[in-house]
């Protein structure tokens, strides 16, 4: 069975593109609030895990005995943009444990920010690791390391004992077996592991309410979404749709985007978890499903559920301005 | 109905994501050789009829009387990268008409190629409408105007004599009518007109065959199509799809890509067009069913097939370079 069409964008009268993609929103038990399209099926979560992978971090106390605030937190969940704030941030956790980019195993890319990137151009450099959208999760790999006297070097790799952790945890909170069964490697090396999207909607789902996970993680997690929702630019980056949905939520939302086209997001409120994933990877996708989605469960919220329906409907532009089309919710996710 | 599954991007051992699409391959008679999918659903053929856009330049004397050869018909075909050499050769264009940039239409943008955008900003320099990518087409109809004694000041706009010029040849070498109802507004300001797969397909296999087409149009189109493969690079650029695959063909092959991931193709010893559209719109998509296309109608040449296969299946690296996943033909064009 297709998953069904969820995005459509259009041009002029026409519809140029079609996304389909599925939708689980469940509760931190597990049961289901809304399911579109297939939910069982297995999905690389991807980045948008990244939360419960800094769980360790919290929870081992290494982010309190280095002094890790909201910054630093977000930052270890973050895919961010490689702007100038976040390198530096993530270069000043390394240091916090006497280490530097070199400690990094994520590799370089230029920054997800065009901006960012073409600054770095204009003052004659390269990227290091520290642009690496995930340098900040690997900075907190890194420093829980040190802090729990592991070797660090080799910190990504299946069999290194941070790595075992991290399955442990993942498994834990989705409820669902991490191991070598349903592994890949991700973009920054690091293993990545195929669970359905109910289980990581439940999964978020507890770590927006701590139901199921014992005090000390759901502390940690509730440290962790707020650190997120307060520092949302340390999350992403300036103008990035992760950013502009928290900053728009107010407290209220918690989103993480990861590649391929996954969203992971939480209302607290309400006790739910949310996962997405949009079959053919497309961001701009699984950006509109996200806002959508969060527009209906808020839309007693007249002005924030605006906003979201505004976020979920961007227009497409010539290279003039004009605006000739427009990505926007279809089918079952269209009002 | 949905059309059906062409290409997976695999992760591990896993299928990350997936993109559906369609396929028209027909010869100049309009006859079908392959379809899958829906080929009669209009498409947006956006950047993919460049070379049939560019007939009248041919057509109407303008590219002799300004001495236009290969790499100046190959850029009206073209959505160039932006490098240095594309921007130059759409400034001597224009030059020849004793105009400049200012006046293109087409807006501006930061070059295709991320290498030439980092030397632009390397240097200080912002992009100007020279490296928009559809700069030389737009080159080529301002000549064309300056040639016939049109105002070429609104070029773009529906209601101007060239777009009506486009419009009419467009209609004549698709068989399909092109005016208000299918219309719509590329993202370089010009029309674009919406028309079935079928009737791109048999338009390429015309370009390629001149069959169909009357003495004058038939020779037009194959010089044409003729510079486009001998100066593969001022169609596309550096490592550019469009560009390897006309590389691998040496002269065999014709293809053009175009915005939303339609792609359109001939082989003109064969007398075929090829059309393409990937549902959602993902070029690593289109690019891969194209190669795929190639390899299978070219299966007898050993040495080319294996390298449209292998342009066909790119490797998914991480960010250090290791190679995790495949993009790679699925369903039945999976060989």
């Amino acid at each position: 069975m297709a998953n069904p069409v969820l995005v459509e964008v259009t041009r002029g009268d026409l519809v140029e593109s079609r996304h389909r993609g599925a939708i689980a929103v469940f509760d931190a038990d597990g049961a289901v609030v809304t399911a579109v399209g297939d939910v069982d099926a297995p999905v690389f979560p991807r980045s948008a895990v990244k939360a419960i992978q800094a769980l360790p971090l919290v929870e081992s106390g290494a982010a309190d005995a280095l002094g890790f605030g909201d910054r630093e937190l977000a930052l270890a969940c973050a895919s961010h943009s490689g702007e100038v704030a976040h390198a530096a941030l993530a270069a000043s956790m390394l240091a916090k444990v006497g280490l530097d980019e070199q400690a990094l195993e994520c590799g370089a890319h230029w920054p997800f920010s065009d901006e960012a990137s073409r600054r770095l151009a204009r003052d004659g450099e390269t990227p290091s690791q520290l642009h690496n959208n995930c340098s900040g999760k690997h900075a907190g790999f890194i420093c829980a390391c040190c802090h729990e006297g592991l070797p660090s070097k080799g910190y990504v790799g299946f069999g290194h004992a941070w790595q075992l952790r991290l399955r442990e945890t993942m498994s834990e909170v989705t409820g669902v077996a991490h191991d070598e069964a349903n592994a890949a490697v991700d973009g920054c090396s690091i293993p990545t592991h195929a669970v359905p999207l109910r289980a990581l909607a439940a999964g978020f789902a507890r770590m927006a309410t701590g139901v199921g996970l014992g005090p000390a993680r759901a502390a940690a997690a509730s440290r962790l979404l707020t650190a997120c929702m307060k520092e949302p630019f340390y999350v992403s980056g300036t103008g990035r749709m992760d950013a502009q949905l928290m900053e728009a939520g107010n407290g209220r939302i918690f989103v993480k985007t990861g590649a391929e086209a996954v969203y992971c997001a939480a209302v607290p409120e309400f006790g739910v978890g949310i996962a997405i994933k949009c079959d053919d990877g497309g961001t701009r996708a699984s950006e509109t499903i996200v806002a959508a989605v969060l527009a209906r469960l808020l839309h007693q919220d007249d002005q924030l559920a605006r906003r979201l329906y505004e976020l979920a409907q961007p227009g497409v532009p010539t290279r003039r301005g004009a605006v000739v089309g427009q990505v926007r919710p279809a089918g079952e996710l269209a009002r």
